[in-house]
């Protein structure tokens, strides 16, 4: 019986070490926007180690990086794993970039042992998942799911007017053809970006699905004035309708369980200290695990923006950019970490994604599992973003053991070989 | 008897509108910043046409420039007239505009009149008034004034980092000395920037002061989180600090009459959708023009602005950037402005600026008058800024009384020898 084969903890993280030097910010964090001059030194990287590993690399229309690890049947449903290597502006490490490098140390360390699977293993690098620089988030594998036009994503513009399909291009990235593949299932490891992992202790969190989420635009029209002169009563601050916006979001996710409301974008017009603001451009993100609850809250803030313009007579733009409904995982899948993560003896528990992720989109096309790892204190898209070697390899074991299992691999449910897993050099 | 002469209010207008085509934007304003390629463009023109009038020109350290109508008396004080060329991002066609332009038509009137004085009548044209790309404002005011320093104003940079003394030598005004001269009177005609002349139907607004102001710049730190996982209960928002400081400054100066606060500058960081805000910069601007009632009003918003940080566990720092006690003005000067106003058969009333005038800060060291018109709506900072060529020419008319009478010159005191004046052109 063949054995299951373990890790390379350090490895691993000296990998994301590597990686994480690209686009570091004095902060110790990495900002490496979509299609930005660091995400192609990245891509670079990634596809010379995915060489190395014995791997075919491939780009397609949109821009996502595909690393092939043959299998003994073609005709084999591939079994695929990835995550996304842009970050945040001042963004942290290990999201995204960790659910590539941990792809990539399973296969390094299927290499090394020699194993052969009869399904191919894929690595994705999904392109522009952050949707920072060019929004939505998740373009990339939105796009390989069909969940929009690859020509949408090749128009989108940044915020200095630069058209993607111009900067994949540009990056050296503008590659052909765009999913159709049968896919087997398709596991993304990730920081859990959230708390709850550290607070229960747990190692491991086998992730149930992913919460839905809803994006707007908001634009509030008042009226510029002088700051002096301008009596309070007769003032249209737009900036005033915006803060009641803003404490109208916290109230309402509060009063709502696992429920959360963000503004995190905002821009004021003409933004001079003594000229009452006439216009502000916002941004509303709303999420929650259940639909209906979340179709509540929704309802609940556009009443509280309504009556937050109304109040001070602002004229009120509100688009909504993006409507993702909360996803369940594949129950199969979720039941391959679970196991693995028995196998191993890490403590874990089943826990529900508050962020959106790649394997989200793919879920509407394939069999998904998430794997979440703990990060200190929940925080992330922060350059203070921290996760311990122990935990990343832990997660990475797993990774490797799902992948495995979904390729019907026997050595899957085997005891492992090597012990140079938990020991992973420490920062 | 000599009789007093009538300004040409079509020719004043069209000096207004041949400025107001130096910076002129999409929406029918100006958005002319100082020191910038409209501003040496503007002022270029206004060198060129004070000295079609007669005067000799002078540009002294900071950037003010000086045209001079010698007088007959070398030894005799001054009387000075001015405002600035500069104008907020997106503002409009009069604010300082007008006074400018009211001193040169002044100045064209006497050339054409044939009338000599004998103080000398300097019109300044004040650099960097409105300090909304170099903070603070009335920067070559102060200067003048001795209330800022020469070298500090020189060192000021924008938010790109250029300096004032250089940008002032790349538009060809870095000039000589600065201040000492003996001043008999200062007036200033200007948009009034508030509703009030407007409502109470006056022409002419003989300003009594300046209501006093101060500012603040605000640093709120927080936590940058993921906008998905991060619990409400967990966020350290510094938007939501920011929201709450916001409505604080509406509630306060809203409890005090005649109270103004303004928050006009907001920058969020790293200002994205799915990011909690960890940093947020922000302006306060508060004004009364009662100076004890404005550090009431200040005392109660520090309490609010250390309460909201609390509240949200964020880092604060305030910064004092600006304080400016309220400025009575002249009482010869004062009347003067009604006395001119009286003689023309124009309703007017007292009024105290709502506004900071260069002119506040010259009455720290010379007898100061100043000269409101009407706007309309009082709106202003804004594209939509507008006055009728009546009331402007009004103004100017007053303007001109009130110059020759602080050169003791009899025309102050006569009938008016030309019609010319109120059937100014329509816009």
């Amino acid at each position: 019986m063949s054995l299951c084969p373990g890790i390379d903890g350090a490895r691993l993280w000296a990998s994301l070490m590597s990686l994480a030097e690209i686009g570091a910010t004095a902060g110790g964090g990495v900002t490496r926007l979509a299609l930005d001059d660091d995400d192609r030194r990245a891509r670079d990287l990634f596809v010379r180690w995915c060489r190395d590993a014995g791997c075919t690399v491939r780009v397609d229309a949109v821009g996502n990086l595909f690393a092939r690890r043959a299998g003994r049947d073609a005709a084999a449903a591939v079994v695929m794993t990835g995550s996304h290597l842009d970050t945040q502006p001042g963004g942290g490490r290990f999201d995204g970039a960790y659910g590539v490098m941990a792809g990539l140390e399973v296969l390094r360390t299927l290499h090394d042992a020699g194993i052969d699977t009869a399904a191919a293993i894929e690595l994705v690098a999904w392109s522009n998942e952050e949707g920072t620089r060019f929004a939505p988030s998740m373009m990339g594998s939105m796009a390989y799911a069909g969940l929009i036009d690859a020509a949408q994503v090749l128009d989108t513009r940044d915020s200095a007017g630069r058209r993607y399909g111009d900067e994949l291009a540009r990056i050296g990235c503008a590659g052909q053809g765009l999913g159709g593949d049968a896919i087997a299932a398709y596991f993304e490891a990730h920081i859990e970006q959230g708390p709850v992992l550290e607070a229960r202790g747990a190692t491991i969190g086998a992730v149930t699905g992913g919460q839905g989420q809803r994006w707007y635009d908001l634009r509030l029209l008042g009226s510029a004035a002088h700051a002096g002169s301008t009596p309070m009563a007769g003032r249209r601050d737009a900036l005033l309708g915006a803060a009641r916006v803003i404490e109208a979001a916290r109230r309402i996710a509060s009063a709502h369980d696992e429920g959360r409301v963000t503004v995190g974008q905002l821009h004021v017009v003409p933004n001079s200290r003594n000229v009452v603001p006439g216009e502000v451009r916002m941004t509303l993100d709303i999420r929650h695990p259940d639909d209906r609850v979340r179709n509540a809250m929704d309802e609940a803030l556009q009443a509280a923006v309504h009556a937050a313009a109304a109040a001070e007579g602002l004229q009120l733009t509100i688009e909504r950019v993006l409507d993702q409904p909360a996803a369940a995982f594949d129950a199969a899948c979720i039941a391959r970490v679970r196991d693995a993560a028995r196998r191993e003896g890490y403590s874990q528990l089943d826990i529900v994604s508050g962020a959106a992720h790649d394997a989200v989109a793919i879920a509407r096309i394939a069999p998904v599992g998430m794997i979440f790892v703990p990060c200190a204190g929940g925080i992330s898209h922060n350059e203070a973003e921290s996760a311990t070697p122990a935990d990343l390899a832990a997660g990475c074991q797993v990774l490797l053991r799902a992948l495995l299992g979904a390729c019907g691999h026997p050595a899957a449910q085997a005891p492992r070989s090597t012990p140079t897993l938990a020991e992973a050099s420490t920062p």
